[in-house]
């Protein structure tokens, strides 16, 4: 039995290594998915994301509980670098998620350091696939929400959920990284601060400067014309104390919301596709890649650059040579 | 004498004709780049961006008439849809720039509404090669500054003259564009207000929560190991009054400050290799696409696509067959 197979029988340290496979983008990996990929599309995928400091890792470990008891299973990708789960954040934090880690319903892995943004959009797309495939009916896919792999990251989940703090300082960082525009729910945490309402009320009206109906990640990708009118979700912005386990139940309540909304209004069907063609665009230009890697290599394609930097060829040459190399016969030499 | 070559004399008619071929993506338009490119390289190219309302094309306008004085000609490229020079703002606004039309010495290009935001950013460059190429000194690009167009767009400039109105407002606008991080200088505009100082001293505590010799346009895009050490710049925060001309001479002295930086600190060889690379990698994708068209066309693309979200293939695997498609010779039917 293949490790594909041991792993959708349950068998944890299968899994186990099966993750690491996908994450190194072993071929073993790259197999492993194909056999996996027809028990995909049933999870509901949600993002946490935010800037450091606003609580989020805290809030995604009572977020876990409440899910486990709701749903039996809950499965955490933890993308934030910062992030207790992926080892990068203080003693007292990682101690708070000890009790997480040895849940035998809630499995966590980390992708962090992973080098190259792309490369962790990547990894997290197919370990998202592979835990989807295994039957966790959530998966919760914590990011700190800025530059391009956190975006790239939003491309992956149904439901985004971006976590402030109390402050303007983070409601800056916050916009900074244009996430507004992908949250499907705002929480404010550590709402007993002074500063809270305040920031409730700014964070009010900046969602009502949004278009209506906006989605779409804000990067001007152009997405597949909308099938179904994507108004009739006003997004909310709910308070929580992490800490104290405050508000954490009507944000799951939200999130089940959101989730309805999603398949009664037929945006989760245009998810999907634009999922289904974000990750064929993905492995395009990862094949893609491969094959000029093969054909080219490093030296040739930085030896080719630089030729168009002394002008000894203008770049739409530059480009047809590397595209004609590679799609050119192997049995050339 | 084909049309690059009469462009190349001072033909304006004959510039204009190339300009549109350039942005149609014609094949002559091709072409003619490619008989330009040798000449390219002169420029300094300088991005102006910023909300609507910072009051920016009053700035640009102003910007150009100095700029004209100082080095004989100017190139303005309007990206802004929003902007008067593309046509889309109010009637004062428009009249005001109606000098600045017929200024024989200053080039207006609008690029308004090209669709696919892929598509401006492409065009973008290719108009920007040719004026370059054509001999324009200063070529000034006017971008809204948010969304992923203007962001590519920031990729073809040497210098991000970022413009902002007084009031907490904008600066929000721009903080959600992660403009801050990407802007070589800051410019207040409406100084007079009584917010004006406000504003200043908020952009002045931001830039100093930056990280010293950022750049790279916080995208996140893996660039090329910088040779040298991209310090030595604090970027300038100056105030003008564009309509009352306050303030502009300064702007342009530091615009000019900026060229001499990047000249003496090595980084404008770096910007000219990572311009190529952007460019190569354009042309790379157009082409790539062009091919795909070809051999798979849209409706065999989105069938697979379609296949993908039935689960009858895998993403992996429905990429394969499009890149084995694409790189199949073509005398196979």
């Amino acid at each position: 039995m293949g490790l594909a197979e041991a792993a959708l029988q349950g068998d944890r340290r299968a899994m186990a290594r099966l993750l690491s496979w996908v994450e190194n983008g072993s071929l073993e990996g790259q197999q492993a998915l194909a056999t996996l990929f027809p028990h995909t599309g049933k999870a509901h995928i949600i993002g946490i994301t935010g800037s450091p400091g606003a609580g989020k890792s805290t809030l995604l470990n009572q977020l876990a509980r409440e899910f486990r008891d709701r749903d039996g299973q809950v499965a955490i990708v933890a993308v934030d670098p910062s992030s207790p789960f992926t080892g990068g954040a203080l003693l007292g934090d990682r101690l708070r998620m000890r009790d997480l880690v040895t849940d035998p319903h809630i499995f966590i892995r980390s992708m962090a350091s992973r080098g190259h943004p792309g490369g962790v959009a990547h990894a997290t797309r197919d370990v998202v696939t592979v835990l989807d495939a295994l039957g966790f009916p959530l998966i919760l896919v914590e990011t700190v929400g800025a530059g391009q792999a956190q975006v790239e990251v939003a491309r992956v989940v149904h439901t985004v959920v971006l976590v402030e703090a109390p402050g303007m300082g983070d409601e800056i960082q916050a916009l900074k990284a244009g996430l507004m525009e992908i949250a499907d729910i705002i929480v404010v945490n550590k709402a007993d601060r002074p500063e809270a309402k305040q920031t409730v009320k700014s964070l009010q009206s900046l969602r009502t400067s949004l278009p209506a109906g906006h989605h779409g990640f804000g990067t001007g990708i152009s997405v597949e014309e909308a099938p179904v009118v994507p108004v009739g979700w006003e997004v909310p912005i709910l308070q929580t104390i992490a800490l104290e386990n405050e508000g954490v139940f009507e944000l799951t309540n939200a999130i089940k919301q959101h989730y309805d909304y999603l398949k009664n209004s037929g945006r989760w069907d245009l998810l999907l596709r634009q999922h289904a063609e974000a990750e064929v665009e993905a492995w395009l230009q990862r094949h893609f890649q491969q094959l000029l890697n093969q054909k080219i290599g490093d030296t040739g394609y930085k030896a080719l650059v630089d030729a168009v930097v002394r002008h000894e060829i203008d770049p739409a040459k530059a480009a047809a040579q590397l595209l004609e190399a590679v799609t050119r016969p192997v049995s050339k030499a």
